[in-house]
């Protein structure tokens, strides 16, 4: 292969030097359990208290209202299954998006069948929710609202702020999944006027398994687990303390270098969101064209499968995805997609190019180069795309 | 200080070399996502596939059973609640030991908490469970049982093979928490005669962070958390591949190095408890005198308060533990020590010292020439010792 070009940041990252050196004596020298009364304890102890001050410096939140988990998807169940069952007394119905991760609607739809009352807000064409619809949904028994800040599959980034001060004023909580968005967006829970937000290590440098749920204090939250008295009794199981200073560190260097990676992402993004529109004809931008992620281009291309142009992109060693990366082995139709109200067909040639540190122009230049006989390639293949130009012919 | 003894290895262990060497290759090189379309994926997958098969094999599994987890606690709530709830349809009562871990016995009480019925049963002085006891509370409802293969806080090894065979004969799912056990001890599914069977890395020099539950194929198990398709939809979120990764190589290890670190293990440990008990007077061996783990020795010191002793033993480079690493931050008197009988006040002089690779014959006289005297400082100062010194000289 001539090029080596990663391009599905989104999916997951790679973990920085730095991190990684952050991380390493967590393994062989400070290796206590935090939980111990003894040196080697106060060690690991003091570690993942740094990590929480770094966390919630980024987020700018509070060390305390901080809760490590492992995942994303962890953070995600505990906020909703956690939240909605700590408020049951005051009501039972919920509301998300349609475009929601599933660690938040199925989690939402698992509450449904145990009794709770859900409710799903539908977006626009370009994946954004409004914020008068949510408020028109509230009801005197709607006890929790999850609205995700940005989308992983479009790169769309919701109103949440606007959203926040609505139901502020309804006195609704709210949450957000923040997952795709903390780290690479300025995210901050007051000007956001969220009450929890999820976040995870692995969408910006930090290590997978490293997660955190931020809950506003004083919040009532029943854990997913039960056990020993770990993050305040709300996680149990012994802290993984590698991945959470990783997360730390992550959060810190996501902080200081925000601006220039923005810069540099916007701009090698927008070439190649203009090239791939300019070279590849029946083919459309997904998700919103200014408000989104900086480092996110996705499309559809019509008259593709998207796991055939994945593999002819890989064997020329470029790495992206076609709908989220929990999905891209269960191979359905995006349902971020479908909401949006992309047809089933179209929907199939999916493509996402989720930019990072270590992507240049020429990366950029090579995708375009590589990509147009790609597609022609498949098109050729294709009856739907034979069945088209037969239609414009007659 | 003139040594540095770390003895608390049933709280945490270090990672071995072998392991973190195996492991830094997915922080920053093979990092993609597991269940991408592309060859970062791919080699992160295979990573992971690899590691399943070796957490079988330790366990003589298959490795298309095991469900990787954030930890041991994880996976025994996953065990309890899932199949707890995969297994409504035929009853709602379950039966778990007294001495069980937190991550079982209160994931039961929430259990109980929502409508099903549960039997806790007693245990011995040695803390063991009779496996009769467990037949005879067998009614036509129960669903599940849940015993644990080691305690970590006594060392006491359950007949675990002799309750599976009855459960079998009763048709009666049982887990057993082998989360102390496995890695340190032969571990054999079939052997056990178990359904379902949680462990975690950090008990066996893999990584924080690393658990696994293995459940008999076809078992119907309701999962803890909602979202993508990972580990066969039974437990989402992104793979943490480094620790899983990391879980898988310190599997394959300790299968080949079990015996002789049994040996190790067995020698130092026997020398530590005749040591204690022929040095400190008014005190007892905790758990089974034979029927232990090879790591593990721990006593109840009378007139003690475990916490001042862990400081003391801590000032002079001695790191132990009194109670569970996962309570020992909650300074309560073991609830494990309460169910064999022992005295609230005798509990408090709980003392564990869990042995591994690293320690040595020096190691052990260090801790014999160190901790009579801290004894002995604490006893002086302790009313209750008074006391007793004054109702014996009467």
């Amino acid at each position: 292969m001539e090029r080596q070009v990663y391009l599905d940041y989104g999916a997951t990252t790679p973990v920085l030097p730095e991190v990684l050196e952050a991380i390493l004596p967590y393994f062989t020298d400070a290796y206590g359990n935090p939980q111990s009364l003894h040196s080697w304890g106060d060690k690991a102890r003091e570690g993942i208290e740094k990590a929480r001050e770094q966390v919630a410096t980024l987020i700018s939140g509070n060390a305390e209202e901080i809760i490590f988990t492992s995942s994303g998807s962890e953070a995600n169940n505990l906020a909703i299954k956690g939240l909605a069952q700590g408020q049951i007394s005051k009501g039972k119905h919920i509301i998300v998006s349609t475009i929601e991760h599933f660690s938040v609607l199925n989690a939402a739809r698992t509450l449904e069948k145990a009794g709770f009352e859900l409710t799903v807000i539908p977006v626009d064409k370009f994946g954004l929710v409004d914020p008068d619809e949510i408020a028109r949904n509230v009801r005197k028994d709607t006890i929790l609202v999850s609205i995700m800040h940005a989308n992983g599959e479009v790169g769309t980034v919701e109103p949440i702020a606007e959203i926040g001060k609505k139901m502020k004023e309804a006195g609704v909580l709210f949450h957000t999944d923040a997952v795709a968005s903390t780290g690479n967006i300025p995210v901050a829970v007051k000007e956001l006027a969220v009450d929890a937000l999820s976040l995870a290590g692995n969408q910006f440098y930090g290590p997978k398994g490293s997660g955190a749920l931020w809950v506003r204090k004083g919040l009532r939250l029943i854990p997913l687990m039960d056990g020993g008295i770990q993050e305040g009794g709300r996680r149990p199981g012994t802290e993984n303390v590698p991945a959470i200073v990783g997360l730390g560190k992550a959060a810190e260097i996501a902080k200081r270098d925000m601006p220039s990676r923005t810069k540099e992402n916007t701009q090698l993004r927008d070439k190649l969101i203009n090239g791939v529109l300019t070279r590849i004809d029946h083919t459309l931008l997904t998700g919103h064209p200014t408000q989104r992620l900086p480092h996110h281009a996705s499309f559809c291309i019509e008259f593709i499968e998207g796991e055939a142009m994945l593999m002819l992109l890989n064997s020329q060693g470029i790495a992206v995805s076609s709908g989220s990366a929990c999905t891209s082995r269960a191979l359905k139709a995006s349902h971020v997609l479908i909401a949006m109200g992309i047809s089933h067909e179209v929907a199939q040639g999916s493509l996402m190019l989720t930019l990072g540190l270590g992507n240049n122009e020429e990366d950029i230049n090579y995708v375009l180069e590589k990509l147009p006989p790609i597609v022609d390639r498949l098109r050729k293949m294709s009856p739907l795309y034979a069945k088209f130009l037969k239609g414009q012919k007659e």
